[in-house]
């Protein structure tokens, strides 16, 4: 079914990641981990970026979340009382013949698993796939010296039940009044069956998670705020709006936490289409309640001056890293001709905020002192943010090279630049170029970055 | 032995750090993970303050090193190649009455274990101690659906292998010529058998390495360059230069692969004293030799104005984010009266670019206006830089409060502030007090904090 709104990029975008330094496959020269990335130069700022910017709206500019960072090891009740030991599963069936192993679901099967019918999809033998079986999608290794049952740890699946042990603590020693949120940033790990679409599902991803801790009663209306406020900041990414929207969970997508349950979707375009980058959750005291059973211990509020206690619901706000990372990289990426030129060019049109790149700074030739004037203006930008020097090849070259990273500015050093110390400003988007003062410089630059 | 100079504050550390949410044990209501620790809200923005300061040091104030974050689950040969696999082991022994297991050279051992002579130092039964075996300190866990040895994978033990192995990609991505460097920061994994001292070892933890790529026969210059700048790195944290020194490996300490290596120690006091927080080493060509035998690729540099290729030496800035975290704990902490008042102070004297919180705002008294004019200034100062506001008790325990968790500045909005427009700053060293106009209370921080 192709999307006509949005052509499938994935292909294009991930040999543009890899060449320009953006992403690369985990331990390529080995041939590659499963569904495992690395960010390389140019991803690593990206991505740094916009964790900095959803720490900065989620922690630093309010006074009602606080921050944490908890470990990936945790004591593994945490998980039992979590329901992730017991339901965190996937259906498996195995070949008898081959020894292959497959999603129960997986559409190549035919005829039912378990049955004389079916016919295994790989070494196509019928009456030789199992039934299905249970198989847990935590990975788990071993603490101490001693491998049995009771050194079992998991690699969390997720970053909230960190928060969630941490309540009493986090709310204790900052003195925090409900309602308020706990938020953090951190590496999960999913041992998923069908991994895929480049960092959109991998085995090795990054959440950004706040829980926002409100009286029972009151989480519907916060349920609704949250999700307002998170669009909001997806699209104060830059993203367009028309490729945003929410998906209502239906009951039967609900989860057994859950009272309410919306995600965040983004049209990747192609046939991946919309797909969720985030979800905002009505959990409930489901989180909280359980961990109380589990560590015999009392995980609730103390409301003074109305002398009550009680276990507060949970709205959660659930974003991954690697998902909105992608999601600015597709909706910024664009093929295009050049008005008044033969070849066309490749731009990532992402947020200047975000960009690995603030501004490129090139002498436009190899001489009369301009190598010399543009290494000094990037030497001087260089402490106030990101700047790339180049003066390799033609100039129309070095614009494009900067255009495919997304570089939002370039700044050009001419025969003019050398006699009355002015420089050009090249704008990626409208193409315009300014003259400004190099003694003014760093100012154009900063009051264009805070557009 | 008792450390003259600094006694051990390790204990009354921890226990400030849980009160005031530094750090607490990870999953604390389940009896904790073992050596393992969690970050709370103070904790996180002091770490996030360390790492960005070296990110911006290492990478984005430089244009000769690039940025990178690889995952921490990589391809297992990546281990065969570096060595890990084969070497990262410490000798173990049983008892075979008791059950238990120590390291072989624990001191609680009497006589020869594996011989009639040993006594196990748990159950206290003789020639029941194994001979010693090789027990490797990597996590592992199984990538896929199925539990073989062709699906191990490890958590990584250090973040270097995946510098080594992206060297190519990054190169070709960023033709940046040599001598340049890759650096990142991420978690690491070692299955310790004797982990201890807060978060100085633990099983979980957070390095920021660097690896600098230059032609041999130029690695022992760099090397020196190297060493210093880091240990002007640590002075610019504000920590004692008095508790900074250099350790030179000895022959006998030298790792395979080392042509040199000296650590950075900082003295924590008490009987743990110096210890390491940081290694440089000259590191030869052994780790792209080494993948570059493994992986069957080719791990060079192409020097084409010379045309000729070569294999780098490598000079790694290896430092623990956690280590230094609790060096600047450590080297701040301080107990001490104040004059003129009866009662002592705590005071986390760090350097303000790291501190949490950069400024209290109080109100002297809640009532005539002073609340919502502190409350606006708070609001104000947000955006910029993370305050605190505070109206709960006397302004003396106000700021003994601030002065335990490192806020620099204590900004109070008294009597005369609603009719003049000024407030208060207090300074945490030196508790001088200057009275400034409100409108310029922002810019006056700022000087302050950029001192």
């Amino acid at each position: 079914m192709p999307n006509e709104k949005h052509p499938d990029v994935m292909d294009r975008l991930v040999s543009l990641c890899k060449r320009r330094g953006f992403i690369f496959q985990s331990s390529e020269i080995y041939g590659g981990t499963g569904s495992v990335w690395d960010y390389g130069p140019l991803g690593v700022e990206l991505k740094k970026n916009i964790k900095d910017r959803w720490w900065h709206a989620m922690v630093r500019a309010r006074d009602d979340i606080e921050g944490l960072d908890a470990a990936i090891l945790m004591h593994p009740r945490v998980w039992e009382a979590s329901g992730h030991v017991a339901g965190f599963v996937d259906p498996l069936v195995d070949c008898r013949n081959c020894k292959k192993r497959f999603r129960a679901d997986d559409p190549r099967i035919k005829g039912e698993p378990g049955t004389p019918d079916a016919q295994c999809p790989s070494c196509g033998m019928k009456g030789t796939l199992s039934a299905p079986r249970q198989f847990n999608l935590m990975f788990k290794t071993y603490m101490g010296p001693v491998e049995d049952t009771a050194s079992i740890v998991y690699l969390r699946p997720e970053t909230a039940q960190g928060i969630y042990v941490n309540f009493v603590n986090v709310q204790q020693s900052t003195r925090q009044k409900i309602p308020f949120g706990i938020a953090q940033i951190g590496k999960a790990f999913r041992n998923e069956i069908t991994p895929g679409n480049f960092i959109f599902r991998t085995r090795e991803f990054e959440q950004m998670e706040m829980q926002f801790f409100v009286e029972p009663g009151t989480d519907m209306t916060w349920f609704e705020y949250w999700k307002e406020q998170r669009m909001q900041w997806h699209r104060g990414l830059g993203i367009d709006p028309a490729r945003l929207r929410f998906h209502q969970h239906t009951p039967e997508e609900l989860a057994h936490y859950a009272r309410a349950a919306f995600d965040v979707q983004f049209d990747f375009g192609g046939t991946l289409g919309f797909q969720e980058i985030e979800g905002v959750h009505n959990r409930g005291d489901f989180d909280l309640s359980r961990h109380a059973e589990y560590s015999g211990k009392k995980l609730e509020y103390v409301d003074q001056p109305n002398n009550r206690r009680f276990t507060p619901y949970v709205v959660e706000t659930s974003v991954g890293a690697d998902r909105t990372t992608l999601a600015v990289l597709v909706n910024g990426y664009r093929e295009e001709s050049v008005p008044g030129e033969s070849e066309g060019r490749t731009v990532l049109a992402i947020h200047p905020s975000l960009a690995p790149v603030k501004a490129g700074i090139f002498p436009l030739v190899k001489k009369d002192g301009m190598p010399e004037m543009a290494a000094r203006i990037a030497a001087d930008l260089r402490p106030h943010f990101p700047v790339f020097y180049d003066e390799a090849g033609a100039i129309g070259r070095r614009y494009r090279r900067q255009d495919e990273v997304g570089t939002p500015f370039c700044i050009t050093v001419d025969g003019q630049s050398t006699s009355d110390n002015t420089v050009t400003i090249r704008d990626r988007d409208t193409l315009a170029q300014d003259r400004v003062s190099a003694d003014q410089l760093r100012a154009a630059l900063q009051e264009r970055l805070a557009r």
